[in-house]
């Protein structure tokens, strides 16, 4: 194996729950002007909408919140309440990491082996930021963050490490992005759950037929894992 | 020379402008709630107040002509009036690329005998975008995309692609980014100014005391400046 990549939200540390935490206070904010369940769908409409245009992160986040809260009031929501919006977004770009059970003994352990990867998707400058608040930088060799984790980003990638799929495993929560691109290009792909996961990242399970890879129900568990791969080359 | 970096904003096709006209548009959105000089100056002071926390770029310009908006409006601007601004700032994202003058016909001639890398900061997303706009990628074996141009990320830049800095040359309109830092590092710059700088990019000329590199008026110079520069190894 000559590269571990490791996704980092909700891989490395908690991420989803912040933004879920986030739409909560916007459905408060807005509850005297819409109920909480069309606000959760118009909401989500928006933000894929506005994928194509600002890609993913705390911004694109942000700047949907608004135009949501703009459309369904009508246009009727004040400047007051638009800063209000901004100011609970901006937790996004600045809450304390919280490091995933486990993550830095893995990562303690792994790096004295392998060249390890920070593999993420998403805005460049805040994933740059939680890098640098999680403590966890020193223990990886390289930092990768791209606007989409699809084939093509990890060819990519690969390319330019000078590194086989075959010799590559990436570790993440997404089956969407950190699995199913991997097994399709002819890497590993260790799987670990994580116990929310955005609607846009779901997979439904007729895409996983016929797809190799291994689920962890901890991070604690990749390093006896990874000492069997190494020394058998099975997965 | 091993590596040769252009920035792209303003160096290889126009940007500052479409930021100034925006800029404008909202001047003339809120003609009837404040000034355009008073305006100007407290979006300048939003855009630095919150780099620290969204970096540059269109999304980032947004978010912060939004808050110059109800800061300056004491909260009194609607939602429409918002959206209007959104809806002007969105345009940042998809304008068409008007690629400077002779740069297609530069880039043809170097990139046949060195390797060509794309080297800007900003947002991730909007970048590669504006990248993949302007039709010029296919010149350019790598693309770097980084949320600072400063000593490190340069040193960062150079190790992981093994090249020493005399080796290096950088090539770009901002001297703050793309000269000084370079020419700090060891490495070889190209300014070459282009006529609107955001005043965040400008430096004051004591800083420029004792520095060395060339300035150009125009790219269509470039083939005949590194042709010498790699017979004669002086810039």
């Amino acid at each position: 194996m000559k590269l571990i990549a490791f996704d980092a939200d909700d891989t490395l540390w908690v991420n989803e729950p912040n933004y879920v935490n986030v739409k909560d206070k916007l459905c408060e904010l807005l509850s005297h002007h819409i109920d909480k369940k069309t606000l959760s769908h118009r909401f989500y409409d928006a933000q894929i909408r506005n994928l194509r245009l600002f890609g993913y992160g705390a911004k694109s986040f942000i700047l949907s919140m608004i135009e949501t809260a703009i459309e369904l009031t009508d246009g009727r929501i004040t400047g007051h309440e638009i800063q209000q919006i901004i100011d609970v977004g901006r937790q996004l770009l600045d809450f304390p990491i919280d490091v995933l059970d486990g993550i830095p003994d893995v990562l303690d352990t792994l790096s004295q082996q392998f060249d390890l990867m920070v593999l993420t998707k998403g805005d460049l400058f805040d994933q740059e930021s939680k890098i640098a608040r999680s403590g966890l930088a020193h223990y990886f060799k390289h930092v990768e963050i791209v606007s989409e984790k699809n084939e093509q980003a990890y060819r990519g990638i690969l390319k330019r490490y000078n590194v086989q799929p075959s010799e590559f495993v990436m570790i993440g929560n997404s089956l969407k992005s950190d699995i199913l691109p991997v097994v399709h290009i002819g890497g590993r792909a260790i799987h670990i759950p994580y116990s929310v996961t955005w609607e846009h990242e779901r997979v439904s399970e007729e895409h996983l037929v016929g797809k190799s890879f291994t689920t962890l129900e901890s991070a604690r568990e990749l390093i006896d894992l990874l000492t069997k791969m190494t020394t058998t080359d099975v997965l």
